[in-house]
């Protein structure tokens, strides 16, 4: 026990205080994610009340013709269509009207030479009609109606199956589902789908000078805001709230949470450097592997990625700024793409001019918060990964990328929008 | 009561299989709308955990300062800047080191002429001293410290109230929190925030013809869509679920529904055309006002608002196609405006050729499902309202103007993306 204590110490004293020997490229970063994560297999049952947005599993194959007869497509009259030819505003044509047909409740008869059933959208075409006459087109007084516009054969009739066929796949196997495909699973008959699983969130909130949310700044103590920040952040991506723990700066502590948990991501926010405290990085080393650890980006430099029994475990810099930055740009793409949703970066892009000019270092990438006034974006921020209110002052941001030196004042920038 | 069911019959007459006299404009519609609908005036209280994505009540003032104290940027080593002048890779300038400040646990002493307190990130800075000199451009070695470059006095230092600072309106009534909105509130020691309350919504699902979702269509029953599809698009808009009711269509049984309503809107679905047992526009011109009934647009035409007690009333279309056009249209407008969210068409657009012509009729705006391939646009159909598959198949729409006949293969036009 002893010898692991060393052994830990030893490894603790080797990583801190030395900076990062190098920087990885934030598409580096990006590569591995997508090398490693793939999305989650496990599949749930949900019902359609909570279908929507999510992605199906297997294909929706129907049962079932929809409808499952012929119908009419209008508020009209059901004849043979070509005893309408002929018909003008100032020719009626008239048939004798027989009864009617509604949604549900058919007309029984058949309809024979020169005679119509009234009949309303949805309703079952009545036997020997073949054509519906909509309702602008005609009068009907005492049972006689007057059609002023011929109809040909077909015309207003929905056919058997014309919606979905038997044996038909409506959606297929990785569908986000949209509210109109809910719509048509439930036509068939449908009322649970088989759609992959969300991913489940671990995040452990680290930092001994940490208050919780709800708790009043006092001293030299903060009160945390990456917890429920990034518990907003996941729930915008795949719309479940992580699992929040807020853990000491003790290295026990935290190997234990690391190694005992039992969601598919955790998230580490705070003691993700080369400090002192910033236990977490050489425990992933230790009981564990490291990918990536130090991205030349500002801010957000000390994020990392790493796998602990099989499982991807993301550094978040405990500065919120970065902690906003690292999860943006790297656990979110991870997290969406195992829940098997679009990955893509998830803010709506437009291009506009710069107010002033940016320098940013060639290598590393800067993330510049910016406010728009009139259509011309305000260089607000690079650094100040500390300061919050740098992202909530901006309209958006844009990303510098590695190999630039900046943008001179007037240049057109792809800025993405925080809201 | 005779003489009252008489007046019933006698308005039902009235209204039933006369057609449109004539159809309005979309855009009267949604003038309408605009004019009508004005943002929720009742509040509610939200933890911070729920808070994203709501619209704040009343602006969010910070009673104290963050930081409260000054703090590092880096990790490193605190110091008296000017010490540090001329320090460069072959002339280390040397200090000697008094101790660690860490996050939450500040150093105690001072940092007097030569001297360095090691310091994290976030962790208050030591009387004394004024920069941060990054780990980076340090080495350590039995307390004494080797500096290889000059860092000018407040470099690496964040302010007391840097952040945030006392009185200051962080965020103003009528924002929509976005994920580090409520991080910064939780920084300043707020809990809770008053938020603009959800609109409720009442869905009532009228037609005879209609089997409850989880039903197999049989006979001439089918399977209602419209309930699920209608959910899922309101949970799209406000994140809430609206409360549905299946109704019979009798009069009667409408009439009580939309008397009764405790909800802010109330959608009915289906019934709203000039049929036969189309009960739900004759009841609002009864009750309350009918504002706009009848559209120029395909599919959807029968589309409608009222207000009855002060409430809007949505006549939506039964067919699946129609609703979903008319609920994205208009209620759905209304909807989010009442809720003090952006209230613009809720689909991202991309400018595509057409694969082939589009005609539409002059005065009407056409609702044109489009698939695309190849990033070309290849139009699926206009008509068919029934039939939901044209909007699963599809991958977005247009909207063809009511000014405009049509247009031709390869005119570039704007697509609505379903997903």
């Amino acid at each position: 026990m002893q010898n692991k204590k060393d052994q830990i110490k030893s490894t603790n004293v080797e990583i801190r205080m030395k900076g990062f020997k190098e920087k990885k490229d934030v598409n580096d970063f990006i590569n591995i994610i997508d090398d490693k994560i793939s999305q989650i297999k496990a599949f749930e049952l949900v019902s359609l009340h909570e279908a929507a947005g999510r992605v199906l599993s297997s294909p929706i194959v129907s049962q079932v013709k929809v409808p499952n007869f012929n119908r009419s497509a209008m508020d009209g009259y059901a004849v043979r269509g070509e005893e309408s030819f002929g018909a003008a505003t100032y020719s009626p044509i008239e048939f004798k009207v027989l009864g009617l047909s509604l949604p549900g409740k058919p007309f029984e008869g058949c309809v024979i030479k020169q005679t119509a059933v009234r009949i309303m959208t949805g309703a079952p075409m009545p036997d020997g009609a073949d054509s519906v006459i909509p309702v602008e087109f005609t009068t009907e007084e005492n049972n006689i109606l007057k059609v002023t516009e011929s109809i040909p054969p077909g015309k207003n009739v929905g056919r058997t199956g014309e919606d979905v066929n038997i044996g038909q796949v409506i959606l297929e196997t990785g569908r986000k589902l949209r509210p109109q495909d809910v719509g048509i699973i439930s036509s068939i008959g449908i009322s649970t789908v088989s759609v992959i699983k969300k991913p489940s969130v671990d995040i452990f909130i680290t930092g001994n000078e940490l208050l919780k949310p709800g708790s009043m700044p006092e001293g030299y103590k903060i009160v945390d805001s990456n917890s429920v920040m990034l518990d907003a952040l996941i729930f915008r991506d795949i719309q479940i709230h992580p699992n929040i723990v807020f853990l000491e700066d003790r290295r026990e502590l935290i190997r234990d949470a690391l190694c005992n948990s039992k969601s598919d991501f955790i998230l580490v926010s705070g003691g993700s450097s080369v400090g002192q405290e910033d236990h977490a990085p050489s425990l992933v080393k230790e009981i564990g592997e490291m990918l990536i650890h130090g991205v030349a980006l500002r801010p957000a430099s000390p994020s990392g990625m790493g796998i602990i029994n099989g499982k991807p475990i993301f550094l978040i810099p405990g500065n919120p700024v970065s902690c906003l930055c690292a999860y943006d740009l790297f656990a979110s793409r991870a997290i969406r793409k195992h829940a098997g949703v679009n990955f893509d970066f998830p803010y709506k892009s437009i291009n506009l001019p710069l107010s002033s000019k940016i320098s940013s270092m060639v290598g590393r990438m800067d993330y510049v918060r910016v406010k728009i006034n009139n259509s011309i974006a305000e260089p607000l921020a690079i650094s100040g990964a500390s300061m919050l209110s740098t992202t909530t002052i901006a309209d958006g941001f844009l990303l510098v990328p590695g190999e630039c030196e900046g943008y001179p004042s007037g240049a057109i920038v792809k800025i993405y929008l925080y809201d």
